[in-house]
């Protein structure tokens, strides 16, 4: 990614490793990041830390998750540019540019978890607060049942509210409201807790397109969060069943 | 189960249906149990609880949890014989036939949950407190690494101690010792926290055998928990892909 300051070309890269053993905190994986802006060590650690957060910690391949991982940020200086010289916007920009990076290799990562097919994309809106937001996204991420729907182009709405309902987050089924696709194309399946009339076809055909979307309005209030995560294939059985010591 | 009171045959009899959507607590399942022996409600409802904790509460096949699950107790007093008349050993004996019931249920739902092609028995002990043992051992049981590792025969130790390492208990992997197998015929792999040199064969062979017994000491205290699941396969993925709503 790259962003102008002041006239000058500042860019931000990243390189990452993953596929199994991928659940938050952090995962099975390797990743660098580099800028050529000058950055104090205290304050790649502040962005990094920030940037990390809502990328790499926010997805999940198989809920296995690692005892080993790594992510560094390296700051070269190569560009002349200084974040101390850069004004406010500037700012703005450079940690924009740096979660923008850490986000798409994060994706990635969940893309390419060991047997997926495809990405899968949840978002939890309508809560009281950030943190249950991502409790019960992480929780429908999680959820082998899910996957395996997801998988097969199944529109299985009752396995996304049965994962919502035993996060352990405060929901109401009465408020839930539910939807496969892309924001401008999906598909209504649930709305206020009652099931809707849909097109099966049509939802099906949401669930095998790449990212796949789920979107789930806890209908309490105006937080959200999003994780990512990937079908579960019975690939993924046979790589990790027949992987030798 | 028949038990003798007094010269008088007394049986505890259950019937159980489950599958998929299995984790605690409870898991989709439906379980009736009844007796001969005459138990007041409040007694009959203190004893379900007290062998349900320790049978059908600690099972997973998938770790998805159910919204929906039932286990009766129903006592017909057709034995001619009531719990108050019952000495304190005849109770013991009956709660005891309870539990075996409700145990031996709970591990068929188990060894038949969606795909499963055995039964696998995670005893966690030497854990400080009941509790901590409990969820130690049902991360593993929860882990599609440890699963799918069973299921190819894959003496994988390093997926049961990350399992154990990431279940929020607090362990120390310099005291953990695992092993494979039945006690009186067991491979350990590792001891002290250090991996031990095994017979990979013999090893893999005891994680074919139905049931599979994993055995982990965590070396910090006397107590101790048992979980049961079964291996992945791709079979639970077909299933799960492949079933219509």
């Amino acid at each position: 990614v790259e962003i102008d300051a002041d006239g000058r070309a500042i860019s931000v890269s990243g390189i990452a490793k993953g596929a199994g053993m991928i659940h938050p905190q952090m995962a099975t994986m390797l990743s660098v990041i580099t800028t050529d802006l000058a950055v104090p060590p205290g304050d790649l650690d502040a962005l990094l830390r920030a940037a990390v957060a809502c990328s790499f910690n926010r997805i999940s391949v198989d809920g296995d998750r690692s005892t080993n991982d790594t992510v560094l940020f390296l700051a070269s200086g190569a560009s002349g540019v200084s974040l101390e010289a850069l004004d406010p916007g500037g700012r703005l920009a450079f940690g924009a540019a740096l979660l923008r990076v850490c986000t798409d290799l994060a994706r990635q990562i969940a893309r390419d978890g060991e047997g997926a097919t495809r990405l899968v994309e949840i978002e939890v809106s309508g809560a009281r607060d950030e943190r249950e937001a991502h409790v019960v996204a992480d929780s429908i991420a999680r959820s082998p049942l899910v996957k395996t729907a997801v998988h097969g182009g199944d529109p299985n709405w009752g396995r996304v509210l049965a994962a919502a309902g035993y996060s352990g987050a405060a929901v109401d089924p009465n408020t839930m409201s539910l939807s496969f696709g892309p924001d401008d194309d999906a598909v209504a399946v649930v709305a206020a807790g009652l099931p809707l009339p849909f097109d099966a076809r049509a939802a099906s055909e949401r669930l095998r397109r790449d990212p796949v979307r789920i979107a789930l309005d806890l209908g309490l209030g105006d937080e959200r969060a999003t994780v990512w995560t990937c079908d579960f294939s019975a690939e993924y059985v046979a790589i990790n069943a027949h992987y030798t010591t």
